[in-house]
């Protein structure tokens, strides 16, 4: 493996995570906290560290494959530790692993949150965990890709690791370009997000976390009833930003260059919708025939179900009330399976992906004409174009090992005894990067009540989740490990 | 669709129940209870319509892929329908839908209950239930294509459709050969079973039922305590003949040509048999360390944990404790995670089927190395041959199929509105042919609880569970209904 890009590449992130860190400690500043401080002393420590690292530049700045996975997995990990830190030296979070699945479920957008009472917390610490969301959301290697020249095909190469989705839709021929835009897109949607929440009189520290929470579909609130306290109107405007930012960014791009009929076509975000607007009529209509929250008008009704539907599909986290208390069985079965289905591929939603469904639900379909006419030839398509048999093999051997974690995860947390529904549900929420799931881990609990083991299980999982399993997986494999020895080379 | 190639069949399979129901008949008659003659006149009434359909042998006999899928669902439908009446008749179960369901949870081999109150059926009834395993453990149309010629691959194509498995491996150059050598091999090891059960001083009846409930892999019990009475000697049988039914019956035949190195190296029959020592072992070792069931020694520990490991992964669903209240969450997951690994393919068990969990396993594993690799030549082997891509792609699709109608039936299945657990273990256990579930559904419960919707749903969950899936969703495709009306072909 070549290391002294590796090292290079990570010093950078360093250098990067050292300046972002400025902003919490602005933050606190203004607030006059002295735990703003915390943010200060870790941002010299990344800038210095990270100095040291981009000092001398390697001559090689080639990623392989291999490389561009195992960097991104090494940078959310170096990231995640430098950036718990703050919290366990300001004691607002005092314990090690409670900070780091705290600081892990930020910058994966994750929003599970292990803290009992998120509003003790200083303003600069709020506002940091908000802002891992941001971060994380679109990911920092990407940031990095649109300023960093390298060489070959290495840009592609770490873009396929760290960006969620199948495969990767290049905007623009060139891959620094893309990230450019993709980043532009990003800041746009959160400004626009913000300003909206400011015309509904939000506070503007709220504004501000809420829109980078809602960006990144995170999911940290700064309220211990998440956003259950805000008005109707700031309800519907987080509601419908999490909405999009979990469609395809390609779609806005196609907007941004006015090729509005093709837009309009984007197969994946068009069944996302669609989803969204069905999971909401079934729910609403099951709230009637049980006769659930009867005290509440259909407006009401559809704002609550229109809220969750699109916080759960598009893995955010925020809530306007305890559905699993309120709701009937069968409605909280839905949003259950939108934890599974997830956003838009190329957006900052998590899940498994809308597209890699279709897909899925093409390969079934396929089989099952088959029987019917052996000999006719069905290709697979998605937006139009047939998917390469690589995509669907690759496609399906992703399910598998998704299934395989998942099944581990949920027998590994049961050690600390809690019921099924906790575990199962927990372990949903983490690896899909949601938040809260039911049970002991529901919408009105936090992740404090497991113990430490189960907490490590699932900064994996918030990980792997984020970074679509690969990444992650080849640290487990032991060719990983033989080619960290000094002198080993990868054949 | 060949229709009279259809009919015909079916037409035999209802004069062999009918042949079957006079067994139940003659043990009512031998314990004197009136209930026995609603055997006798659905007996009747299956031959009188069984005759009629064959009365005219048809001159094309061909089966393509999609009529042994069709005929194969259809026969197993008819009959359940036909094999439930009895219980209606007799009102032993005087629900239609209870009546149909417990007949299909017996054909299946599932052993799911509906009955409050088991004891409280006559012998008839009670004999008929259990002797529905060992009817279908082996599959009836595996017995017809022993009797029948046939013509071209027709044979084959039934044969495919109704053995569990991703292939169908041929243990002899004909099907006729190789479904004989099946139906031997299945009656000598239950002969065997009811004479080790006879030395154990089992009462007759027990010990038949017993017999053909292990064989099938069934589950379905004489007793309310299914087998929690017994001796600790006959549970060690049962639980020992659990196990064997659960290997790969290629296994037995080598065996019987004394190809013991064949027989020995045989991968997924290894792999079973070591999964289900470390499953006992780990789960023992869970008990210690908990400190569950303190007052018991380490055989008697070893002996439960064993029984029910063997009877979970076979998805026979016998039990002799309540493991769900007994026993740490940890072990439990175990157990679950076992429901869906499920026993070897071609032999009676249910489940998913450790070999295509090896070939699942193996692509993940494959798709790690290449990051590594890329340029490695990685061939996915079981039994030491090179898996054909058709295949494993056929796996991929068999799992995502699997997994779509899991997700469906826990939804739909939750309109009763019970817990999480409960509906997830309800279609785990129905869906894999298992039995008990967990929660409401679990070992000392039973499936009454449900209303008739949920039901039926179940019903169609054990068939596909049973059939592996296709025979039953081609049933819902648009393209086999078409092909009924009159005058249509198929392309």
């Amino acid at each position: 493996m070549n290391f002294k890009a590796v090292t290079y590449i990570l010093g950078w992130i360093l250098n990067i995570e050292g300046a972002l860190l400025l902003l919490p400690f602005l933050v606190g500043m203004i607030y006059g906290e002295p735990q703003a401080y915390s943010f200060l002393i870790m941002a010299l420590v990344c800038v210095a560290i990270g100095g040291i690292s981009i000092f001398k530049k390697p001559k090689n700045l080639t990623f392989y494959t291999r490389e561009g996975f195992a960097v991104t997995a090494l940078t959310w990990i170096v990231m995640s530790l430098f950036g718990c830190m703050p919290f366990v030296i300001n004691g607002d979070i005092p314990n090690f692993t409670n900070a780091l699945f705290e600081t892990v479920s930020g910058f994966t957008t994750t929003g599970a949150s292990i803290l009992d009472d998120v509003e003790a917390l200083s303003h600069a610490s709020l506002f940091w965990r908000s802002f891992t969301h941001w971060i994380g959301g679109m990911g920092v290697l990407v940031f990095l890709l649109a300023l960093l020249p390298m060489t070959g095909g290495s840009h592609m190469n770490i873009m396929k690791a760290e960006s969620p989705g199948p495969t990767v839709s290049k905007l623009l021929p060139k891959v620094r370009e893309t990230a450019f835009v993709l980043y532009a897109i990003y800041i746009a949607l959160t400004v626009a997000e913000f300003l909206f929440l400011i015309i509904g009189r939000m506070p503007i520290f709220d504004a501000v976390t809420t829109a980078v929470g809602t960006a990144g579909t995170g999911g940290f609130g700064i309220k211990a009833d998440s956003m259950a306290g805000y008005s109707p109107y700031i309800q519907w405007v987080v509601g419908v930003f999490m909405m999009l930012f979990g469609v395809n960014f390609a779609v806005y791009f196609l907007l941004y260059r006015r090729k509005f009929r093709a837009a309009a076509s984007h197969e994946e975000a068009r069944y996302y919708l669609i989803i969204i607007a069905i999971a909401t009529a079934v729910i609403t209509a099951s709230l009637y025939i049980t006769g659930s929250m009867p005290d509440m008008g259909l407006a009401d009704k559809v704002r609550h179900v229109f809220f969750q539907v699109a916080s759960i599909i598009t893995t955010t986290g925020f809530s306007t009330l305890n559905y699993e208390a309120l709701w009937p069985q069968f409605a909280v079965m839905i949003l259950l399976g939108l934890m599974f289905m997830g956003a838009c591929a190329g957006s900052t939603g998590g899940g498994i992906k809308v597209s890699r469904f279709m897909t899925l639900f093409r390969t079934v379909r396929k089989e099952i004409t088959l029987f019917f006419h052996p000999k006719r030839v069905v290709n697979i398509k998605s937006e139009g174009k047939t998917v390469a048999p690589e995509t669907i093999r690759s496609i399906n051997v992703f399910i598998c090992a998704y299934a395989f974690l998942f099944a581990a995860s949920v027998l590994l947390i049961s050690v600390d005894g809690y019921d099924f529904t906790t575990n199962f549900s927990a372990i949903a929420a983490t690896i899909n990067n949601i938040g809260p799931g039911l049970g002991g881990a529901g919408p009105s609990e936090s992740f404090s009540l497991f113990s430490a083991f189960p907490k490590y299980i699932m900064i994996f999982d918030m990980l792997a989740g984020r970074l679509e399993l690969y990444p992650m997986l080849i640290l487990l494999a032991p060719e990983f490990w033989k080619s960290i020895v000094p002198g080993r080379k990868f054949k």
